[in-house]
């Protein structure tokens, strides 16, 4: 792999890997990697500022995270704008708002009316004080992590030496595929490594764009990729938390368009499971789609994502809710449409017993050819018996039809504006909520027209 | 169970079960469901008319069906209707025009204009002509089982006698749950077992109506009730094909109404295909939904019918294609999302390999921060790298705003009309073709304005 940055390269070399300083090349053999993988470790919580509220990070804990990065945003209502703040602000109060979706993503819309350069830090105090839960840092360079440092110390009311003992939030560190690993990012995954902050390493692998054609060739240079760069993290500080990483999907062959929720990419998260779970280290995948509108597509697009990724054991599924368009937009919609889906698996997932109930009682309370409606066995029970939805509309044709004929996604219009009507803001101390905007405040300041 | 049949009473007394003649009250030990199981086969083939495409019932095979029994039809072009010939052809010849399809359903919309107690003859005549797939029989009575049989065996060239050595057609025997056998399916059944034709056992168990609300109760119902049945079969004919069907859902208990694609459907598939393994029996499942719309409902609860009849290893997905509003609509557009939705999961599950492949050449032939657009290992295999959509749409979203903003539901419409245009009628040697009609023909006449 190249590794545009000097520190690395250094890193790497006194760990006695090949490293040309011309090229930037580093070549690392199998007793590095090993050495790495024993002192990364297999699992550990993840603790926002609400700290009754832990996510476990390995094992078979599914953590479900909400969409990420895209630079545009879309709803019923207002139509496709781009990201804006107040958009921001009422997304990741969705966010707040569903307990299946147990963090934030980066970003889940691009501000763009804000100075590129400290955006970090609205979208930082945004997070820490309409939500409670944790989020993915900035990692373009180290300042922006820093701040995130800061800012989530701040908010947990901890020291930094504490901040390096607790994980806290998580930033992505994307692997430019194939093999290179650029400069801001490297800054970005030393930072984080340093102050014990998770590295969500995921080589960015588009079969037949970044990676070959082939399921095979994609996995093996996903893996090296990934494994190199997760080694980087344990050369920084041995013990730093890490989590393998996989985004491998395909490009459409004739436009060269990405595509998400294929059968590939469905088989490469599932194999990109095993492979974590082979080396022992938790594991973040995704739930994404590429249509442009919240329909039939998106919905089973998500839907081989979905599935594929909780049969792979993914501790973090990233872009959980909201995604669309491949990544572009934010969707309002498809909040809700992806909450219904992640509440189904939950609930498919739950385990269930037999541990005290008189099954054949039961069975027989009914004579051949009844029902069970009015059992006692029934009555007892039929409250809770079964998943609710939030979404799905079970009522019979002409019901359906004389309660308007609505679409799901249209329903979801009306959920999503109920959902943010029904948000709290989860409760924060005064102090901290003023030491958090002193801060930013601050910083603004310091940063100026810089790069902070 | 209550079995509302003389000769499957007397069945039961001779092979040792309790028989309570007045209640018409079967009770059954292990050892008669033990020996019943030794002689029921773990495997068989289902040959159509087309005998280059047998069926594998049994081990990992899976076999995608089509809608079965719905009394309506919907399509956006002409709107919701009532069931009808010509569309009942039409559905057929997308079921015959789609590979992935590998079987018809019994009636994919019911023939109203028709006469009920003929109907059979007809959409059989349909079947045989306009397809060569194999396809479920009518088994409301023994007649109609066996006009099955005879025409079958007409448009397969063979005697009876032939026929019984060899599984053609398959129907459904559900169970009246909770534990009642009704008259005209037991009779059905019998007939199908001296014919050699499978039996696809399924209670009928949507859990709070027709099973207690648990899914542990349910599925020791269901068990029950599937296990005698099958029995049944072999006392009938020791030897003959069945396969274990589940068909357990739940319902809203607040309405009543039954729900489909839902959580507890999905365990309810997966634990059933366990089951059946643990028999050693062919396993039939369902792709179900409850929405009143081709929507994004219809598809996320369709993606968790499909996935969890797909881990099942369920050898007969039956209604894979076209049902909706939980069985009272056959849905052309619904077609066509399931297609896509079955092809994808037959991409998902294609074995694959890297022989013959060097990975690591493929891999460094693009620089770091390259691309693979046009290295020789992509140029010799882009075109089938990957699974290409048939309904999918992945331009950007200028480029689908210019086509016309078409959601995939709208997009679907023009497919089955493409479908339509495209299918090809399978040939048939024209003596058999007269023969079947000249059969139809007869039959109409010894039936009359009786049952068949």
């Amino acid at each position: 792999m190249k590794i545009l940055n000097a520190r690395a390269l250094e890193l790497f070399r006194k760990a006695g890997a090949l490293v040309d300083l011309e090229t930037q090349m580093v070549r690392a053999d199998e007793s590095l990697i090993t050495a790495a993988l024993k002192t990364a470790p297999e699992r550990f919580d993840l603790v926002s500022r609400n700290r009754s509220r832990p996510l476990p990070m390995g094992g078979n804990a599914i953590n479900f995270g909400f969409v990420s990065g895209p630079p545009s945003v879309h709803c019923n209502v207002k139509g496709r704008r781009s990201g804006n703040m107040e958009d921001y602000q009422n997304l990741i109060r969705l966010a707040q708002h569903f307990n299946i979706i147990h963090m934030l993503g980066g970003q889940c819309c691009a501000p763009v009316e804000l100075p590129a350069n400290t955006r970090h830090l609205d979208v930082y105090e945004a997070d820490l004080v309409l939500t409670d839960k944790s989020f993915l840092g900035s990692a373009i360079g180290r300042g922006r992590i820093l701040d995130a440092v800061n800012m989530v110390a701040i908010a947990k009311g901890m020291s930094i030496e504490e901040m390096k003992k607790e994980p806290a939030f998580c930033a992505v560190i994307n692997v430019n595929s194939p093999r290179l690993l650029d400069d801001p990012l490297t800054e970005g995954l030393i930072a984080l490594a340093e102050h014990g902050q998770p590295v969500v390493v995921t080589p960015f692998t588009l079969m037949g764009a970044m990676t070959p054609v082939t399921l095979s060739a994609a996995m093996v240079q996903q893996n090296a990729e990934a494994l190199l760069t997760i080694a980087l993290t344990q050369l920084v500080n041995p013990g730093a938390p890490v989590i393998y990483g996989a985004f491998t999907s395909n490009v459409d062959m004739k436009s060269g368009a990405p595509a998400f929720g294929t059968p590939e990419n469905a088989r490469a998260n599932i194999i990109a499971g095993q492979l974590a779970r082979r080396y022992r280290l938790p594991y973040r995948s995704s739930n994404c789609n590429a249509s442009n509108i919240v329909d039939a597509q998106a919905t089973y697009e998500s839907g081989m994502s979905l599935w594929s990724t909780v049969m792979a054991h993914t501790n973090i599924v990233l872009h959980g809710a909201g995604w669309l368009e491949g990544g572009l937009v934010a969707s309002y919609e498809k909040v809700i449409l992806d909450v219904e889906m992640m509440q189904n698996m939950a609930a498919f997932l739950e385990p269930y017993s037999a541990d005290g109930e008189n099954t054949v009682e039961a069975i027989t309370a009914a004579p051949p050819g009844g029902h069970f409606f009015g059992t006692e066995h029934t009555m007892a029970r039929y409250e809770k018996a079964f998943y609710e939805p939030l979404l799905s509309d079970w009522q019979n044709h002409g019901a359906w039809e004389a309660s308007g004929s609505k679409t799901a996604t249209e329903r979801a219009t009306l959920l999503w504006q109920k959902a943010l009507e029904g948000y709290q803001q989860p409760p924060m101390d005064e102090a901290i909520r003023e030491e958090l905007s002193a801060y930013v405040a601050r910083r603004k300041l310091e940063i100026g027209a810089g790069e902070p």
